[in-house]
C-alpha cells in the first residue's frame, strides 16, 4: 500500500545521510556556518565533445517550496529524530545565493554548472534533489543534441514515453529533448505542462480494431483533416501504402495527406520503396516519417543508405539516454567558513588524481575569440579575479600542464547567473524555445571539431593559475595533515 | 516558465495518437465496443533467466483516478479538438475488467502480464501510461533481484536517488529494488511513502565541513548512537580506519560501532586490509560496507578476490538499469467485438516471426510438479481451456514445436488475479514486506538452472494446442486478405 500524504513535499526526496549530517551540524551549532557547494560532472557523456545544460526550471521550482511538512516531521519522529531536532528542521527554508549556467547552455566536465551559498544544513540537505534533477535533465539534453546534431533541419520528435523511466522522466525529458533541439513530443502532459507541440496519428491497434486497414484509415481521415497514415501493420508494400494511396485519392481535397509513417522493418530499403511508391502516384509532397528504436548509429547507417527519410520519431533511445543513462555529477563543498568566520576552501583527495575536487569559488568564463567569434575554451578562475583585465591570457590543462597557450584580442563571458539571492529568486526564467534557440546560438560558438558524434576533439576547460596554484596548496596541507598521523 | 494547474491529472500522460484514435472511434461510434488488450514484453532483460513483475500498485491508483479535468479539456481545446467531442471525454472514467500478475511474480517473455477488457476507448486511452509503469518497476525489480541472488543473505541497499532518471524513478525504482529483494534505501522520502527501512550515514562533507577526519567522527558520535563511519575521504587505511578506531575507542559503550563504509578505490584490496584492521583493534563485529558503481560483475569479482564486505550499497546500477535501461512491454489487441456483437481475435503480423501476436483471450498457467514441486513451465492457454482437466499435459515450444515434453501429476495455477471488475476495484493490495516475501516464494518453484546470472537455460513459455491453432489461423485470414489486395 502506498501511504498518501496531502502534504507530501520533496524535502525528504534525499538520502538519510544528509539529515544525519543535518542533525550532527545541528547539535554541534555550526548549521549556521556559511558553506559553499559546487555541483559539476566529471565526464562528458556518450563520448561527446559538449553537454548542454538542462534541469534549473525545476531546480528553482525545488528550492522554492523547500521546507518540510508535517508528515515529513512525524515521519522522521517515527524514525528516532530527536524533538528538539525536529523543530528546528521545521523552521527551514532555502535562504542561500545561487549561481548557475543558464539553461541551454554548452557545459564540459569539471567545470562548476551550479555553485550554492548557503547555511550548511540547508547546503546540504538538497543535495540529493539538485543532483537527481541536473543529472537526469542535463543527460537527455545533451543525447538530443547529438541526436539532432546529425539531422539538421529535418523534423525530429520525441516518441519515448512508454519505455521512459517511470512518469516524471516521461515528461521532464521530454522537455530536455526540446531544449536539445528536438521539434516535438507525442506526451500530451508534456504539451500542456511546457507548452511543446505535439505530434502522433494513430496505432496498429486502430487498423486491428476495425480489421481491414482500408477501412481504418478511411475512418480516420473522415475525422482528421492532416492525415499521416501508420502503414506497416500487416504488410508496408502490399498493403499499407497502397491503402494509404487510395483513401488519399478517393478524399481528394477533403484531406492533407501529410505523410505515412514506417514503425518497423528495414527502413532504409522501405523508405525508398515508399517514396517511389508515393511519387509514382502523384504524392511527391507526402513526408516519410520513420520510428523503432533509432539512435545516432542508426540514424548515420540509414543516411548513408540513402534512406528517404523526413521525419524522424525518437524514443528508447533517447528518453532513458540508451547508451549510457547516469550522468556522474556531484556536488562537493568547496569552501566553509571557519571559527573565526574566515571563508577557508576544502578538498576531497582521492587515490584516483581525476576525483580530486578543485578548492575555492570558482567562476567559468567562456573565452571568446573577437576575430573568429569562436571559443578558445572556457577558463575557470577564482571568484575575485577577472581575466578581462588580462591582455595575454596564459590557458593551460589543468592535469597536463604543458599543454598550454596564450589567447590575445578575446572576451571572457561568466557564464554563471545570480539565481537566488539570499532566498529571493531573482532570475527571470526564459520560456522554453527561447531556452533552445540559447543552446543552438552557444553551439555555434563551437569549431566543429569539438561537435562531431565520434571522437570529438577535447574542448579545453582549463583553470587559471591562481585557481591551479590554490589547489595546489590545499591538497599539500591534507597529505602533511594524513602524514603526520603516521608519526 | 511551467504551466502549474491546480488540476492536474495523468489522463493526458499518453500519446497523442491515442486522443486521435479515440476521436476516431467515437465519431464512428464504436467507442464503446468491448475490446481486450494484453499487456507483455518479449525477451527477458539483462539476459536474465526470468523477471519480477512490478508496477500495478500504481496502475490501480492511475486506474482509479482516470478523468480528464477542466484544466486538460481546455488544452485539448487549443490544440484543436472540437467540442462534442472534448464533451465526450470529459464523462469518461476506467469501467473496465483488469486481470494482472501479481507483484512479485515470476514471469517471462510473451506471457499476458495484463489483460484489459474494457470499452474501445478506454483500453487505448490509458495504454501509454500503464507501459511507462510496468515497463520500468519491472525492470528494476528485475535487475534487484538479479543482485540479490548473488548476495543470498547479505543485506543490500539502493542508494541511487541522484543518478536515477528523475524523481518518479528515485522513489518507485527503490520501491520495486524492495520487491526484487532489497532490504533497505536511502531515500528518505521512499521510506516515508513506501514503509521501506532506510539506511544512510554520513558523507564526506561531513569531513570537509570540519576539514578534519578525527573530530568530524567525534562530532557524529556525539549525535547518533549507532555509528558506521565513512572512511575514504582523505586515506582509507592511513587516516580513515585509524580514526575511526580511535573514536570508537574513546566512546566506548556510549555508541555502538557498526562498520565503515568505502566509497572509492580497490574495494577488494581495501576491503581485506580493513578486516584486519579492525579485528586486530577489537572490533570483529564491526561491518564493512561498500559501494562505487557495484553490479552484478563486480560483485562476482569482489567475491572471487575474497573481499571482505558485509553489506552492499547499490546505486546507477540498479536505478537505471545501467545495462539495458529499457523493457520493451507492448500493449497488443488481441479481440474485439463485431458488427454482430461477437468477440472475434486480431493479430498484429509482422516480417519479424517473434513479433506476430498471439490473438484471443488467454490465461497463463504454471505448471507445478506435484513430486519435485518445482516448475515445469508456463502455459498459456484460451480462456475457456482448463488444463487441470488434463491428465496427460502437452507441451511444446511455441516456434520450435519440436521441441515438446508431457507431463503428468501437475497443478496448473493461474498466474492472474481480478483486478478491477466493470471498473470496481475488487483486488485488496498486499503490503510490500508481503510482495517481498511472494516473489522469493515465487522464485523457489524454479530450478537453479533458470536462475544463474550468466546464460540460464531458457525457461517453457508454451502454447496450448487450442491457442497455437487460433493464432496460425488468424495468421492464415489476414495474409489471404493482403493477397486477395494484389489480384
Amino acid at each position: 500500500m502506498i501511504k498518501e500524504y496531502r502534504d507530501d513535499s520533496l524535502a525528504l526526496h534525499t538520502d538519510l545521510y544528509q539529515i544525519n549530517m543535518a542533525e550532527t551540524y545541528w547539535a554541534d551549532g555550526i548549521h549556521e556556518k556559511k558553506a559553499v557547494f559546487e555541483l559539476f560532472f566529471r565526464k562528458l557523456p556518450f563520448g561527446n565533445g559538449f553537454a548542454i545544460f538542462a534541469g534549473l526550471e525545476k531546480v528553482i521550482h525545488y528550492l522554492n517550496h523547500f521546507h518540510f511538512t508535517n508528515t515529513d516531521i512525524d515521519y522522521l519522529k517515527e524514525q528516532g529524530y530527536k524533538e528538539d531536532f525536529l523543530n528546528y528542521l521545521k523552521t527551514i527554508t532555502f535562504t542561500g545565493t545561487v549561481r548557475s549556467m543558464k539553461e541551454g547552455e554548452v557545459v564540459f566536465g569539471n567545470e562548476p554548472l551550479l555553485r550554492i551559498e548557503a547555511p550548511l544544513v540547508e547546503a546540504q540537505l538538497i543535495e540529493t534533489a539538485i543532483l537527481n534533477i541536473i543529472n537526469y535533465q542535463t543527460l537527455i539534453a545533451t543525447k538530443a543534441a547529438r541526436i539532432k546534431h546529425l539531422l539538421g533541419d529535418e523534423t525530429v520528435m520525441e516518441f519515448g514515453t512508454r519505455r521512459a523511466q517511470e512518469m516524471d522522466a516521461a515528461v521532464w525529458g521530454t522537455r530536455a529533448a526540446i531544449i536539445g533541439g528536438f521539434d516535438a513530443t507525442s506526451n500530451v502532459r508534456a504539451g500542456k505542462m511546457f507548452n511543446i507541440p505535439l505530434a502522433g496519428t494513430h496505432a496498429h491497434s486502430m487498423i486491428q480494431a476495425y480489421r481491414d486497414e482500408y477501412i481504418a484509415f478511411h475512418k480516420y481521415a473522415e475525422r482528421h483533416k492532416n492525415c499521416v497514415f501508420l502503414v506497416d501493420t500487416y504488410n508496408t508494400l502490399k498493403s499499407g501504402v497502397p491503402n494509404a494511396i487510395k483513401v488519399a485519392k478517393e478524399l481528394g481535397d477533403k484531406i492533407n495527406f501529410r505523410g505515412v509513417r514506417l514503425d518497423s522493418g528495414d527502413l532504409a530499403f522501405l523508405s525508398k520503396k515508399v517514396r517511389i511508391m508515393l511519387d509514382e502516384a502523384g504524392f511527391p509532397d507526402v513526408k516519410i516519417v520513420a520510428s523503432n528504436d533509432l539512435d545516432e548509429s542508426t540514424i548515420i547507417n540509414l543516411k548513408q543508405q540513402g534512406a528517404k527519410i523526413d521525419i524522424w520519431g525518437i524514443g528508447t533511445k533517447l528518453i532513458t539516454a540508451y547508451d549510457q543513462p547516469a550522468l556522474g555529477a556531484v556536488y562537493k563543498l568547496v569552501s566553509i567558513e571557519n571559527e573565526h568566520k574566515e571563508m577557508v576552501d576544502t578538498i576531497k583527495i582521492s587515490g584516483n588524481p581525476e576525483k580530486v575536487t578543485t578548492p575555492g569559488l570558482k567562476r567559468v568564463y567562456r573565452i571568446i575569440n573577437r576575430y573568429t567569434q569562436k571559443s578558445e575554451g572556457d577558463y575557470i578562475a577564482l571568484d575575485h579575479e577577472n581575466p578581462n583585465e588580462e591582455e595575454n591570457l596564459h590557458m593551460f590543462h589543468p592535469v597536463h600542464t604543458f599543454l598550454s597557450k596564450h589567447v590575445r584580442h578575446f572576451e571572457a563571458i561568466d557564464l554563471q547567473e545570480i539565481i537566488f539571492e539570499n532566498g529571493e529568486l531573482l532570475y527571470e526564467k526564459p520560456d522554453l524555445q527561447s531556452i533552445k534557440e540559447y543552446a543552438q546560438s552557444q553551439l555555434q560558438l563551437l569549431w566543429d571539431e569539438y561537435k562531431r558524434t565520434l571522437h570529438p576533439e577535447e574542448y579545453p576547460v582549463d583553470l587559471s593559475e591562481a585557481c591551479y596554484q590554490n589547489k595546489m596548496d590545499n591538497i599539500r596541507f591534507i597529505k602533511e595533515k594524513v602524514d603526520s598521523l603516521q608519526s
